[in-house]
């Protein structure tokens, strides 16, 4: 029984406000929220009433006192599971896998970028944000070594398939794919499709609904 | 009376895969596409059922024959306004903000990035795939010179708040944040949150689901 990913979405979003807040800020209200991402109050109220079924705390959110920020978070984090560390390799070390690896707000969310890997001579043994680029030949060994079973995937497109298929081939299970190419990939292997024409076209269409 | 955010997130990934068949290819059934995104056969029957409705376009979609390709393509390109070009400012010239200046699909979906800006000055000045960085101070001028009412905002978490407001104060009326901070903007501008930290949770909780 999983979290639906919308409210995952949401609560990620409730989560950075929460972390914005200062420390003597001890209380927050579903207004405060909602207003903030300009979504509904029972929205809010109703996300956070499930969570606090799902992690089993209280998180308070009494009439004009508002939800306790400290159990809030830990409903959120527990709920999500922030803290159990997902060792991850970025495979492609151009400019999108350069920022991902330089984006440090992944390890506070539980992503731990252990390593990249690219096929670029002049790239390999560089050493980006802490993160040596390992030739890609060398992927399915280091990620039986250290357990690692995640890729960031931000080859250029041309390239994606034919990098998938060698990941799969090396052991790896989930491919976080940052590329416009749809892999074809074996059924033990898991692809998220990070799509940000889709995001786009979804912020531009959003204008419609009024 | 807009289309539902998932369905857009799906018909830019069958998008995708038409975008990758071979010239011969003239027709494709709704089994490949399922297949290749591992999604029920049912459910891209059912969205390709609703943007032929959406567009007014037959597709074809009969027994044994499949999907005509070229229809199909248009159908979605004309239903969630690909061709329609909206310019926009990428402000934060950064390594993602420069990531995202090299990321050549986006003129194919109709986004199209005129400048960058940013307020250090050693960035001011140079070009990035073609994109002059400008001095933050000019956004406001040249959004309306330009006509440009977009942001794509990849400045560090500390400057978002900062440089919302000043986008906001300068005309712009929509901010694609890719930053983890929750924008307060005032009501007649639009945040899309691009939630990475969201995608991420989402892709490893669906394991749950199973």
């Amino acid at each position: 029984m999983g979290i639906p990913e919308k409210v995952i979405n949401r609560l990620t979003l409730y989560h950075f406000i929460l972390e914005d807040l200062r420390e003597n800020e001890k209380y927050i209200s579903s207004t405060v929220i909602a207003n903030l991402l300009k979504i509904d109050n029972s929205q809010v109220r109703k996300d956070l009433k499930y969570i606090e079924n799902v992690s089993n705390n209280d998180i308070g959110g009494k009439c004009r006192v508002g939800y306790e920020v400290k159990a809030l978070k830990k409903a959120i984090e527990q709920s999500l599971g922030f803290k159990k560390t997902k060792d991850v390799f970025i495979v492609g070390a151009g400019n999108l896998g350069s920022a991902l690896a330089k984006y440090d707000s992944f390890k506070d969310y539980g992503l731990n970028v252990l390593a990249m890997f690219d096929k670029d001579k002049t790239k390999i043994g560089t050493v980006i944000n802490g993160r040596e680029v390992f030739d890609i030949s060398r992927v399915g060994n280091l990620a039986s070594r250290l357990g690692v079973e995640m890729a960031i995937l931000t080859v250029p497109r041309e390239f994606a398939q034919g990098t998938a298929n060698y990941l799969a081939g090396a052991g790896l299970k989930y491919i976080w794919n940052f590329t416009t190419c749809i892999l074809d990939v074996p059924k033990d292997v898991k692809v998220w499709n990070e799509n940000l024409i889709g995001s786009f076209l979804q912020f531009t269409n959003s204008d419609k609904e009024e």
